[in-house]
């Protein structure tokens, strides 16, 4: 296999993370040939790096620097001559690249006569299947996001209904203040999460909508939380759907039949499977149940996204349970999150977190699914 | 000027956020043709996106898919087919991408003969000099940034000194209870932190070391904040270095000499003149008054970073204060920030943001500066 060669900043590079289980915040390089992996960090980082970096040698760019200065190179370098010295120095002529990698610096190696060839598949196709550890962290991870939205949820419970409004003592509820109960018990948990949604009735309807202003009696609330491990960096994911007061008949319908969905889909999942039919089927029981989906623009409502994506340092990565899902592998973690939106009504979806075996999927999430609160 | 191409996730690609004011957390299109711009979104954002895009035309990524059907394109297509497509239906065959475009778009573009040139230059090189309602968010995002680190330092000061632990009450005070009240404070103030630095003695020696357990009396804490706002995506960086109890000489000395070379900077600053010397005139200054400096692997000490570094959608963005910093200019927004670190002693930093100007510079922090609390 030809060496491999990266350049970005792991923090929000999963593939550099994955590889180095070093979280930068500023650029790094890492060149892997064969099993030997060798990372250029910033030199304020080399301690940090040497010490937590899951590779073979730790490099800081002053040391390149400093090895094409007595090479007789010229002031200024650019990053492409750093990454050409790495790449010298460790006698690789040929790397591929990933997909993401900078087009400036693959441009950069090719002038330098590097022969890079881009990656058309997955760096770590592995990162679909997930390793014990790995299961162990995104476990820890849901944990915390449970307990967030227990918060929102535990809130609304002990609000009450006055006319048009939920309050709180004399405090109307808002989107704003469910958000924030749930942020700050993530924060006591070492975790962070952005775009959190707590979104009312038609605010729900676009399914990445975030929410605001004042929560409304008797409307679904949808409830999703997506957050990282501030350690680790893994994710989880997690919606629920409640209303404070009564929910109509045609929300109780909306929900019986998401719920089923959802039973369905998780009934599918096992290794093997192609996502795309656990998401066919999700798709075909809705409109069997009478549940109509448009994705045209203005008009779209129904069932109008995927049915689930993995979930690892990506909130969103392979395998995929959508259009176009491939083969659920053993341990691969997915959401099943199946959603039903419509305008005048608004949007009810439940997400859990499975884990995919050979026969059949464990739920990793406990939370309970409960309606009216 | 040729048309140019990005493809990016706006939330953590700040040249597509620039261009856009749409911060999406999965990866976008944009194609700019002249002053038109078109953005290709995914079809569950359409909405949001016609809502708060500042472009001129929003697709979703379903419409470009119709349009390769009813030309009789193959299913399953690949992103460089709908970018393709993009270009198409815009007449556009040739076009710019910026450095950190994915090489293997590019590639995809060109085998499918679009011409396609990486820009070596920043796209929008006006991003290193604010505009009005951007220096009022940086502003804003500062107030909440002073506002958390000073809940940290009233924590220290309500605290008080036990043997060899800083204890409030019976709690002994941690960095990890130093960054839990900055982070509240944050979370109230719609912005969030990641990698937020309580760093006492040994710590703090490596600038970007986070720290952790409890912290000591009479040892320098490093307290480093640099959130982002929730809503505008606009950063701000404050650095402050208490002692709780009674600083040493050694570190006395440290603090007036960081305080001293701060000033020195500031006195330096006005639009023309270049990072490079302004960050010259600071390492001269510790070298005169005998601050040694090595930035040798394990033998790192003295002033090993750079002075400052623009701040604006990114934490680190043009222009830079280091070896290699171009000319400031009208309006750029940079931290001033120098620091100084030695084994035994302890790290010292301060950290202000200075807004650019003609004769001068204008410091956009109030946070006093205080060693002992």
């Amino acid at each position: 296999m030809p060496a491999r060669l990266q350049f970005g900043t792991s923090e929000i590079d999963a593939n550099l993370l994955y590889a180095t289980k070093f979280a930068a915040p500023d650029p790094i390089l890492l060149l892997e040939k064969g099993k030997r992996k060798t990372l250029v960090v910033r030199d304020l980082e080399l301690g940090r790096a040497r010490k937590e970096a899951a590779v073979n040698r730790v490099l800081g760019f002053a040391e390149l620097e400093e090895q094409m200065r007595k090479q007789g190179g010229a002031q200024n370098q650019k990053l492409a001559d750093y990454a050409h010295q790495l790449l010298k120095s460790s006698r690789v002529r040929a790397v591929v690249v990933p997909n993401s990698f900078p087009a400036g610096l693959l441009e950069g190696l090719r002038k330098r006569k590097i022969r890079v060839r881009v990656s058309e598949k997955p760096l770590y196709p592995e990162r679909a299947s997930k390793q014990p550890w790995e299961i162990g962290e995104i476990r820890r991870v849901e944990r915390a996001t449970e307990a967030a939205l227990a918060k929102a949820i535990a809130l609304l419970k002990s609000a009450h209904v006055e006319g048009r409004r939920v309050k709180k003592g004399s405090r109307i509820v808002t989107s704003e203040w469910l958000k924030q109960v749930m942020h700050e018990e993530l924060l006591r948990r070492n975790c962070a999460a952005e775009h959190t949604i707590a979104a009312c009735g038609e605010q729900a309807i676009e399914p990445h909508s975030e929410g605001e202003g004042h929560v409304v009696p008797n409307l679904p609330i949808v409830l999703d939380l997506f957050p990282r491990s501030q350690k680790s960096g893994y994710y989880a994911d997690l919606t629920r759907t409640v209303v404070k007061g009564k929910a109509s008949p045609e929300i109780k319908r909306m929900y019986s039949a998401v719920k089923e969905a959802q039973a369905l889909a998780f009934s599918k999942l096992r290794a093997g499977v192609e996502g795309k039919r656990v998401h066919q089927a999700v798709v075909e029981y809705f409109k069997q149940k009478g549940f109509e989906t448009s994705h045209k623009g203005s008009t779209q409502k129904g069932f109008t996204h995927a049915t689930g994506h993995g979930v690892g340092l990506e909130i969103h990565e392979e395998p995929r349970i959508g259009r176009t899902g491939g083969p659920l592998q053993v341990n691969s973690i997915v959401t099943v999150e199946p959603g039903l939106y419509y305008k005048g009504v608004g949007g009810v979806r439940l997400e859990d977190l499975a884990l995919v075996k050979r026969g059949g999927a464990i739920n990793l999430t406990r939370l309970p699914k409960v309606l009216e609160v």
